[in-house]
C-alpha cells in the first residue's frame, strides 16, 4: 500500500512528495467520457459500480496517490427535502428562503438516503487494497447553504448576503442544520471506509475576512470538531482565501488546501510546522509546453524548500479541455523532482 | 472645490473620509436608465453629452467627492483594429491569436481616433468646476491583453495562458504593444483634463504570484512609469490581488485599489504609510438593512484607525440591483463616522 499520500496529511516525511488532481476522475479523461456517456452526471453519482470505475482511472491513468470517490457536494442535499437538477450547472427548484423553508428541511438517513456514496466508498476500498488511500469528500456548510439559498450558481450571491444581513435568525438556523448533515454524511463515509476526508469551501472565499469569521468560520469549526478524525486526517480547501488564511486555520483541521494565488512557502511561514498544505500549481499551467510544466512544478516544490506535510496538488480543479498526456506528465514530474 | 479625494490621494490629511463608488454611473440609479434607453451602450460610451451626463448623476444624487468620466475600458481598444460589441458583454469577432495579428495592430492617434473620451472630459471639468475632481481611467495592459485573446469574457482564461506559457514572444510583442497605446490613451486623457488616474486591472489576480510578477508586472510599471503623473495621482486596483500586494506594490503608483478579500488595516501595514489606498466594503453590504451598513462603513473606517491616505470605496464595482438610497446612506455614514 502506497502511504505516501496519508503520511504527508499527519506532516510525516516522505520518500516523494504525493500527489493527486482535484477533479481527477472528470471531463478530460476520454475513459471517464466513454463510461458518461451512459448516462447523466446524478446517475453517474448514483451508481456505485460506474461511480467507483471513474474514480479509479486516475490512479491507473496518471499514477497519482489517492484516489477520491467520484460524486458531487450537493448529493446529501437532495435527501434533505430538495429536488436537484444538473443543466449542466445545478439548479435546485425550490431554493431556500424563508424560515418556514428552513423547517421543512430534514437530516438524511445516510444508510437509507444516500447508500450509494458509501456503497461506492465499499467497493473502491475493495479495489484499492494494496494500491493507494480513498479519499472522501463533502461541501462546506457555507458552500452549500450558497446553492440551497440562490438555486444555482451565482455572481454575487445577493440571495444568500441578503438573508446573512437582513434576516440571521434564518441563515443561522440554516447552516446549524446543514451543519448538523455534513457531519453525519462525512461521519457515515468514515465509517463506510473514507480515509481521508476532504471540505471543500468554494465559496467561503467570495466573503469579507471579517465576515468570513462571523458567518462561516463557527460552522465550519463545529463540523471539523465533529468528525471521526483520529485516524483519518481532513483537508480543509477554502478557494479565494489566500489573504485570510489566518482566519481559515482557526476552523482547524490537518491540512490546508491552497489555491494557487498564494505563494506556498510564505503560505506554510504563517500557517506553521503544524499545518499540513495541499496544493497549489496553476491549473492553467497544463495548457503549457512540457518544460514550462516541469519548471512550474519544481517551482511550487522549492517553495516548499523540502519540508514534511506537502501533498502537491492543482491550485483548483483540472480544467476539462487539458490533455491527459500533461497531467501524467505533471505526476512524473512530481514523483521524479521530489524524490529523496 | 472639494479636493478631498485628491488630498487624500497624495496622503494628506483630510477634513473627513472622501468616498466615490466604483461604476457609481451605472444601472443601479433610475437616471441613468433613463439616459442608456435612447441609446447603445457604445453609443452612450461616444457621445460626450450624455457620457458626462451620466458621469455627473452620482455626484449630485450620492454626494460622493470625486467623478468618474464614463466609457469603457476597452474604447481605445476598437481603434487599434478590432472589431467591438457588447453583447451584452464585450466581444471582439477577431480576437489576437498570432504575431501576424499583433503585427496588425495600430497605435490609435488619440484626439483623431477617441475624440469623445477627450471631449467628455473636457465637458466634465466645465461642468464640475467648483464641485468635485474629475477621475479618468483605463484598463490594465494584462487585462486589455486577455479581452483581446480570448474575444470576450472567460472562466479559465485557456487562450491568454497557452499564449503566455507556448508563445511568449507573440504575448510580449503583444503586451507591449498596449503598454504603448494605453500610456498615450491615458496621458491624452490628463491632457483633457482628469485629474487622477485609476488603472483597472481586473484579470491581475488570475495568476499565481509568480506569474504576476513575470508576465504583469513589467508592463503595468512601464505604464505608470510613463504618465505624466506630477500633477495626477495613480490609482492602481487589481482585483483579488490580496495575497500579493507586495507583489502589485511594485508597479508603483500612488493609490493601492483593494477588494474586500483584505483587512484593509493589514494591508495598509504592509504597503507601509508612502502608500494611499483605496476601499474596500464589500458590494453586497448594500443589499443589507442600514444598520448593517452602517457597522460595516465603521469597520472599515476603524481598520485605516485614522492613517492619512484614505480613499474610502467599494472592494469592487455596485451591483446593478441594489437600491440608490443604500447607496446614498453608505455615502453619508462614511462622512459623518470620519468627521474629524
Amino acid at each position: 500500500m502506497n502511504m505516501r499520500f496519508l503520511d504527508a496529511c499527519w506532516g510525516k516525511p516522505v520518500d516523494r512528495t504525493p500527489v493527486w488532481l482535484m477533479r481527477q476522475a472528470g471531463r478530460y479523461l476520454p475513459e471517464y467520457m466513454a463510461v458518461r456517456s451512459k448516462c447523466t452526471f446524478l446517475e453517474l453519482c448514483k451508481t456505485p459500480e460506474l461511480a467507483a470505475e471513474v474514480s479509479i482511472q486516475p490512479v491507473d491513468i496518471l499514477g497519482v496517490d489517492a484516489a477520491i470517490m467520484f460524486s458531487d457536494i450537493l448529493t446529501p442535499v437532495e435527501p434533505m427535502g430538495m429536488k436537484l437538477d444538473f443543466v449542466p450547472g445545478p439548479v435546485f427548484e425550490n431554493p431556500i428562503r424563508s424560515m418556514a423553508d428552513v423547517e421543512k428541511l430534514r437530516i438524511p438517513q445516510m444508510e437509507q438516503d444516500v447508500p450509494y456514496v458509501l456503497e461506492t466508498i465499499k467497493i473502491l476500498r475493495r479495489e484499492l487494497a494494496g494500491k493507494v488511500p480513498l479519499i472522501g469528500f463533502g461541501g462546506a456548510p457555507f458552500t452549500l447553504a450558497c446553492y440551497m439559498v440562490e438555486g444555482k450558481g451565482s455572481k454575487d450571491f445577493a440571495q444568500i448576503k441578503r438573508m446573512m444581513y437582513a434576516a440571521p435568525e434564518v441563515y443561522a438556523a440554516l447552516m446549524e442544520k446543514i451543519t448538523t448533515m455534513s457531519m453525519e454524511y462525512l461521519n457515515a463515509q468514515i465509517t463506510a471506509g473514507a480515509q481521508c476526508i476532504q471540505i471543500f469551501d468554494t465559496w467561503g472565499g467570495i466573503l469579507s475576512p471579517v465576515d468570513y469569521e462571523r458567518y462561516v468560520l463557527p460552522y465550519t469549526t463545529r463540523l471539523i470538531n465533529g468528525l471521526n478524525r483520529m485516524e483519518t486526517p481532513v483537508i480543509h480547501f477554502v478557494k479565494g482565501s489566500g489573504a485570510m488564511l489566518d482566519s481559515v486555520q482557526k476552523a482547524g483541521g490537518d491540512v490546508m488546501g491552497l489555491d494557487w494565488h498564494v505563494n506556498l512557502g510564505a503560505a506554510r511561514d504563517l500557517l506553521g510546522p503544524k499545518m499540513a498544505v495541499q496544493g497549489n500549481l496553476d491549473p492553467t499551467t497544463l495548457y503549457a509546453p512540457q518544460n514550462i510544466i516541469e519548471r512550474e512544478v519544481k517551482r511550487v516544490l522549492d517553495e516548499n524548500a523540502g519540508r514534511p506535510g506537502h501533498i502537491f496538488n492543482l491550485g483548483h480543479g483540472i480544467l476539462p479541455t487539458v490533455s491527459p498526456d500533461n497531467a501524467k506528465f505533471m505526476v512524473e514530474c512530481v514523483h521524479r523532482l521530489s524524490q529523496k
